[in-house]
């Protein structure tokens, strides 16, 4: 099978990458074990140092990639000593040769790694249903943990090595400080459509030297997920392999705290948000045919939960992201994707702007609405739909991508 | 505005259009009132006998056009006496003024056919938000009642004066027998994209000269729908004015029957199942762009309802639609689609055939898939995806189309 041509870089990638700084007790190998693609790294191995301590959030798909269920039993095992992530072959619907191909990658990581194969995490990203052979990791793990770095090279190539249809490799990094202590955090991403003929998934790993307890970090990272990555969306489809993890080497020594409330985490936690917010929104930045960054603001909702569904149900909307690539303040699109959520909401009190352009008002075009003045707002790459319900205190946002021939011609042709 | 520049007929159209017979007690006519359109019909007036009763079924957005909220009272009222149908503007999303616009309507159409304005029932379809000028009515109606006819001709002017984005005019017509009484049913229906620019809305509107009671005729239409209307997406997208009615004249005089169990109205309700099933088909034959028909077959889920939502996750996801617009046999997708319904299934159970074409057998690749066979089924213009999640004796269908990008064209283009 032919690898899809490369579509150009999405105009929404960010012009320059991130300076990224060490984290200590993190070292990162890229390497090319052939998975599926010729010319290209397509293997990441991490080593973590003794003691780090791992969180994650997974698809809530029925039917998950068999490195997804290796990841979540891994969980339960005290300790993370490396991951590896390969792109080309999801190993996903491939049944037992499937769990086989896990353990047997489990096996070479943790020969590698010199540790339990308990403490390595999986994932893959790729085709769906096609058998992936782990042999093909034998040799390479051990190379890979022999020469892991931690410079800035090593993170630019990791965020390069897990890409499949991406067409910017996604990066970011934060500073924080828990009780005066300064700690790092480092994260990388993949995105693009949800499964994709050549390629899958969300993919995203996140590090830093804090020290913190694996109950600590599994709650700091949830709630952290719920405003960034669960607020994101490409088409509404939902991978079999979608991985958020969150590793933490505990280098930075700082006192331990045990609850996550604590105001003395209120600064990691924020930095954590901050970083998996920008995470998510590259994702959607580079959303398979994107051209435009769509922002859905909802308030005035019933609950944050209502609002929330309301933002999702107006960003997976064809009609209104086809909207938004052909530049048109449809805002009867809007409506109806309200309509269509199965939230509370009341017509005639329904407010809808596009930027800070007023164009309909309880339940009616905006008299003052000024066509030209919505245009202009359309015709910029990154447009905010903002809907007010009129009916409570909720409040949510989302973002998405628009709707362009893009996407059909990436996920239409032939996978072969 | 201008109106869209008209796309060609979908390669999906039936050849030609059945023969129409009279249903005895309605009496149709159609006109130009330019509500938004030049050189076309835009109005449809349906006169029906005294004594005609109605049922309806209509969309279920919490933000519902003025002419939903007026059809839903009026059914509240003993008789149905005429039916006014309008292309151009949904009426949606207007406020007090739509309001105004569907009661001025009711005044002029009820003056035309000498009945109570709550006998008059009011559909809408196209542009949302704009104010609707009923005025225009005026004159028009009285002349339409005055040239009501029932032949065939008034049959296929009716289908294309409620047209939006449609490429075709969609009929269909059935015979049956109550108490060995022969009688007929005529339908009609538009549909396209959900919403769009100029346009919008699946409205179907059925007529029988069956003697039924309106409870009776409520009973029958809300069971039709169940396995008809409500099997067929496009986009996902609930329309503000989805609207099905059906209208009994009682001209064929059979007896009464009290019970919609009544094994004398199984031949009926067989008939009017067919005939609303041949309408959503043709709805989704036009779906906007489409090329394919796809018939999506789920059985082995835990309940029928619990099939009905994966088979609409399958329906109605991109990634799916995308790949049966690019010919491709990705079972891949189709995983990933069952897996985020959030239905109970076991991915190791699950079996998945395109067309007669075994893929995928208890959580893996069919290993005797031929990937000829499936590529020679995805080639056909009507495509068959089917599902076996192997858990219990649940099973549903829905039908829909592929997504290309000539839906981004249609849904793309600038409104004005």
């Amino acid at each position: 099978m032919s690898s899809a041509k490369s579509p150009p870089v999405s105009p929404l990638a960010p012009e320059s990458l991130p300076d990224f700084p060490a984290i200590r007790g993190v070292a990162l190998a890229t390497a090319q074990a052939g998975i599926r693609y010729a010319g290209r790294t397509d293997v990441l191995y991490v080593a973590l140092a003794e003691g780090t301590q791992a969180a994650g959030v997974f698809t809530r798909s029925k039917c998950p990639s068999a490195p997804v269920d290796w990841c979540r039993e891994a969980l339960a095992s005290p300790d993370a000593r490396a991951l590896v992530v390969n792109s080309g072959n999801a190993n996903a619907f491939t049944g037992a040769k499937g769990r086989e191909a896990v353990a047997l990658t489990a096996r070479i990581a943790a020969a590698a790694a010199g540790c339990p194969e308990s403490a390595i995490f999986i994932a893959s990203t790729g085709v769906i249903g096609e058998p992936l052979d782990a042999r093909k990791f034998e040799g390479v793990l051990a190379d890979c943990a022999a020469r892991a770095a931690g410079g800035p090279e090593a993170w630019s190539a990791a965020a390069q090595a897990i890409m499949t249809t991406d067409t910017f490799p996604k990066l970011a990094t934060r500073t924080a400080e828990i009780a005066g202590v300064p700690v790092r955090i480092n994260g990388i991403a993949k995105g693009a459509g949800m499964i994709a003929p050549d390629m899958a998934t969300m993919l995203s790993f996140v590090f830093t030297d804090a020290a913190l307890s694996q109950g600590v970090l599994q709650a700091l990272l949830s709630a952290g997920t719920g405003r960034s990555f669960n607020c994101v969306t490409v088409d509404g489809d939902t991978s079999t392999s979608d991985t958020l993890m969150l590793f933490a080497t505990g280098a930075a020594a700082n006192p331990a705290v045990a609850d996550p409330a604590d105001p003395r985490l209120a600064g990691f936690q924020a930095a954590l948000d901050d970083l998996l917010i920008e995470l998510a929104q590259l994702v959607a930045k580079d959303g398979e045919g994107a051209r435009k960054f769509v922002t859905v603001a909802v308030e005035g909702a019933e609950s944050d939960a209502s609002a929330h569904r309301i933002a999702l149900s107006i960003a997976n909307s064809p009609l209104v992201k086809t909207a938004v690539a052909g530049e048109d303040a449809n805002w009867g699109r809007v409506v109806m994707a309200v309509g269509k959520a199965g939230e509370p909401a009341d017509r005639d009190r329904l407010a809808i702007w596009f930027g800070d352009v007023r164009v309909a008002v309880a339940g009616a075009r905006d008299p003052d609405y000024s066509e030209d003045a919505a245009s202009a707002v359309m015709r910029e790459p990154h447009v905010t739909v903002r809907v007010d319900l009129g009916l409570g205190q909720g409040r949510a946002r989302v973002w998405t991508c628009d709707l362009t021939k893009g996407y059909i011609e990436i996920n239409g042709d032939y996978r072969s």
